[in-house]
């Protein structure tokens, strides 16, 4: 199965510029499933709740979806992308799996990073996994990454591939999604943005680039370098992360004791 | 507060060195409290079940215990030591604390590796934490890296610093303790045999090396070759353990979401 990761610039407030880039890139696209950063059709830094709200759209429904829906089906394809959600006035920090028939399904971010704490509601819908057939897809987004408790749960729903739209300010997360990888064996794909944004007088955010594919035993399939646009691909081989198996004796699901574990 | 971590090669089933020789490392150890490898006392690759019960030993009581008293008490310092201990009749990989005023505590291993199975039972008393005084201490040994639940059960229990006495033979350990100190803003010490043993025409092992000291951001305050052997010491300073706040918007414990996650 070949799975893209996207890194590029989002340009703040610019659907049309933003979804074109995206077009352009999967219309070339020989993937399965490509993963897209968080808020890429919109931007990160927001100004004030009004602009927040003008750029969150229904899913499905809205513009982003829509777009992705048509991508999709003429490419047949899987899309995760992370997007602003707008459902019953609510503003949520969203991911959405989109694939050849339409809409799959949304996670809504649990770990709120910074000021989105005062643009976003928190999900309340934990972290479901999506059976699309060849692969189960887990979703989490950017911060949910330093909580092991996101791709644990995922993985322990039967996740074989976490997807992980990202706007990573930080350095740690690249590193740390290796060790997510071998204390789960499955596979991720961080698909983070580039770029620089500095708006309304707020402190400049420099993202990290440095999206990347890992396996189950951590080693990197494709990776970007910091500042670096455009499409990688790898073959993943998903019965790897099936087999949580490590020594003849050590099986890392068998082994778990959560009646030893402090909750 | 300095916590020194000792890095050797210890002498299958010779206590009398292996004692021998931490003894004259700690002799001279500028140190407040200081690590040594798992089963230290002992060696690792045991033959038969009958060596192995020949060489645990009661805690406390038993020899290596008491030459580990009588070392704190003269220098005034802490010691965590993995060894085999025996408590009517059964066997656990066991990491203990002792102090100047003797014997503090014992934890015994809760995720066996390999082999490790057929030699000891797993620990059933969870993750304890021991205040000292100047520092909160939470032990685990080797393979409970692995398992993110080992650290995070240390962490959320107010362990400052994780002592971690170890016999690594896969490559993944040394990083993922770097992810363990971020995502639960603790000090690890993990401190590991060198050496190589080939016993009973079993498969021989490696064990490798490279001990090493972090902070709650993930640097490396102290760190071994995967050869070298010794003591190295840093300074730790116990309250940056104790503020799991990394934004001014985050702090780690409060955005953690327990009813978000999969068990």
């Amino acid at each position: 199965m070949r799975i893209g990761i996207v890194q590029f610039a989002p340009e703040f407030g610019d659907k049309e510029y933003n979804l074109g880039t995206i077009s352009a890139v999967l219309n070339k696209a020989e993937a399965d499933l490509v993963v897209l950063p968080e808020l890429c059709t919109t931007g990160y830094q927001f100004k004030d709740m009004e602009e927040v709200r003008a750029l969150c759209e229904p899913v499905p429904g809205g513009e982003s979806v829509r777009v992705f829906e048509r991508v999709c089906r003429e490419r047949n394809l899987f899309i995760v992308a992370g997007i602003g959600e707008l459902a019953e006035e609510i503003c949520y920090n969203a991911s959405v799996l989109v694939g050849p028939e339409g809409h799959v399904g949304t996670y809504r971010k649990v770990h709120l990073f910074d000021e989105e704490k005062d643009w976003f509601r928190p999900g309340t819908q934990g972290f479901p996994v999506w059976d699309i057939g060849p692969v189960k897809i887990g979703m989490m987004v950017c911060f949910d990454w330093i909580f092991p408790e996101s791709v644990r749960s995922l993985a322990l729903a039967g996740a074989d591939l976490i997807c992980h739209p990202a706007n990573l300010v930080l350095p740690y997360c690249p590193d740390a999604m290796i060790t997510r990888s071998i204390e789960n064996r499955v596979f991720t794909a961080t698909a983070n943005r580039t770029g620089r944004e500095a708006r309304g007088g707020k402190e400049p955010l420099t993202f990290i680039g440095r999206s990347q594919i890992t396996d189950p035993k951590g080693n990197r399939l494709a990776v970007f370098g910091a500042e670096e646009e455009g499409l990688k691909i790898a073959e993943i081989d998903v019965p790897q992360a099936r087999n949580k198996r490590i020594t003849k004796r050590n099986d890392l699901w068998e082994d778990r004791r959560p009646d030893q574990y402090h909750a």
